[in-house]
Formats: C-alpha cells, sequence, structure tokens
C-alpha cells in the first residue's frame, strides 16, 4: 500500500507488551531507532505482531512535534538529529530533521514554531512523536 | 454542539469493550461503515456508551491518513472509496473521499503525499484512521 | 527543552489512574483547569508521575478541535473561552482560544471549519482534546 504519511520507518518487532485493551509495541528500525507504537490488541493478533515480526511503523508528519534541548517527556519516541529543510507554508511548516543513524523525519509545525526556536539547516533538534500516533504496517 | 472537526459520522453503538483505563467502542454508521474508537473509561461511563445508543463519531481531517493499495495496519479504520476533491494549500492539501455507501471522509496531507499517491478525483484511495484519534459524541 | 507545539500548561499532578500499559494522569495549571492525558505505564515511571509533582501538558495545536454550544464528548478536555485571533492560511488556519482563567489554546483547523462556525474574536467556543494527543514534560 502506498501510504500518504511522510514518515515510514521499515524494521522488525522487538517486543510486545499486551495491555488490557491495547499493547505497546517496540519496533527496531534499520538505522537501530527504536520506535514505540501503542496499538489495540485486535490489532496485533490481526497483524501477528511478535518478535522478529518485520513491521513498519507509519507517522502522519502532523504528528511529531520538534524540540531542542533535554527533557524527561512522556512521549515514548525522541529521535535526535539535525534539520535538513524547512518548507514554509501559510501558517504550517514542513520540518526535516535527520538522525545519525540516516532516518528522515518531517514534522508539520507552526511557521510560529519555526521562528521561536529558530529551526533552519545544521540546527540539532529532536522529532518527538506519542506511541498513540503511530499506526504498524506489515 | 458545532464541532469544527471536518468528519462527523452520525451512527449506533455496536459494541464496547472496557479495558483498565481505555475502551474499544464499534460505531455502526448510516452508510453501514464500522468506525472504532478508543476512548477512556471515564468517558464510557459519562456518556453512557452501550450497545444501541446513538452516537457520532467526531475525526479532525489531520488525523486521516490516505492509502492507495491494500495492507494489513494496526489502524482500526480503513474505509475504501474514491477520491472526489483536493483542494490544495500551500504545504498541505484536504483531500475528500467518497466510500460506496456515501460517507464523505476529508484528510488533511502534505502536498508532497497529493503528488506521490497521484491523488486527484476518481482515483481509488482508502481513508485510514487509528482507534485513538476518534472523539465520541452524543 | 524548547517544543514546538503551541500549547503547554504548567501545573501540578492531581492524580494517577493506572491501567495495564496506559495510565490517565490530571494536570491542574495555574489557571485551575483540569488537563487529563493519556499516557503509558512506561512513562509513569519514568517521569515519577505522582499527585504533587511539578509537570507540563504539551498539546500540538493540530490536536485541538474547537466546539460552538454543548455537548457530551468523550475527549477529557473541554476549555471554554472566547476566540482571540483567527490567523489564515491557505487551507488550514490557527485560532487562539482564551479561556476566563487566562489560558490561550491554539487550534489549528480547516479554514472551512472557521466559516462554517464563524470564528472571529470575541466569538465564545471550546477547545475540545483527546487525553490521547497530550504529552507530558518535566
Amino acid at each position: 500500500m502506498t501510504i500518504s504519511a511522510r514518515n515510514q520507518f521499515k524494521g522488525t518487532v522487538e517486543s510486545v507488551q499486551e495491555g488490557a485493551v491495547n499493547a505497546l509495541v517496540h519496533v527496531k528500525t534499520a538505522a537501530d531507532d527504536i520506535i514505540t507504537a501503542t496499538v489495540s490488541l485486535e490489532a496485533v493478533k490481526e497483524l501477528g505482531l511478535a518478535a522478529g515480526k518485520e513491521a513498519t511503523a507509519v507517522v502522519k508528519a502532523t504528528e511529531v512535534l520538534v524540540g531542542i534541548g533535554d527533557a524527561k517527556l512522556s512521549a515514548r519516541n525522541q529521535l535526535a538529529g539535525e534539520v535538513t529543510k524547512v518548507q514554509e507554508g501559510a501558517v504550517n511548516a514542513i520540518v526535516t530533521i535527520k538522525t545519525e543513524g540516516g532516518t528522515e523525519i518531517e514534522a508539520t509545525i507552526s511557521l510560529e514554531a519555526v521562528k521561536e526556536l529558530g529551526l533552519a539547516a545544521g540546527v540539532k533538534a529532536k522529532a518527538i512523536i506519542k506511541a498513540t500516533a503511530v499506526i504498524i504496517a506489515i
């Protein structure tokens, strides 16, 4: 399937923690990042998600926050890298962050945020993604 | 209440699966689609959600992904239809997909995605929505 | 950490309800609003979230819906206030709502919605946010 989401991280399921109706799935990407996804137990069964299964973590750019500096965040995914591109729109912008491992993440954020954070090519920044924002595709 | 969300599917609750702090609610729409929502147990009690209850599934356009083709996805909602309209913005676009049952879904995605997927009126596509992205209104 | 999210509500954790893999965290803000967040149990432990802990609730503007009137919604967060600003883009707009307590919330919604709801400075409206859309930062 060709999906509109700007972020599609190919990898392998490392572990699945089952809850009451949801589960936490950890996917190790080709670039060695761990992406954590909260999916329903229904999905775990339907997709046969288990350690060793090949899977792709899919994230809409609108779900990605950008942060500069350090903080303890509840968000399970914090990918550190460098801004490589900023495409400015009318009120929003799409910012691309590239990690050391080579993963590129696109974040749709407000133009206000781009100015406040001083985002431009070369700036070190983190892509922040809640586990609930991640879809798993197999 | 008049809500900003572009997607508001009127229907009836088919079932509620209670978890530890969350629940999975299945709503059958007028067009016979099933929309699955992950809501808190607090919400299930406050809204009296149970099989037979009339309810509306509300989804922001920014939460909708578009896909072409087939794939097993963890996302609980995949509504197949045809693109009827594409409104292009500066970096984003709003794509309307109409299902066979007549349901119209609007998805806010990047212009990049519109080009990559070749989205235009007449193209067959699926609207993909995570259960965590759905709000229930009664 | 400087974060791109337009909404950052400083406050204190009031309570934490632990589930099987997720938890519901209630944060009381400086303006006396309660913001409810669904975060993973992993996060609760990593951040040491418990009643009395200082914490900031972080929400992307794209996660905020706007509503006029009243309705029972599953969304745990409904902040009533008045629109103070509308910044129009190409297909989207950023609407600012100020609550009586002085909290300002920014919502990125479609231009269509701005017209349909008649949003302009002075209009009474509610900012609606799902608990799954809230990130906690300490």
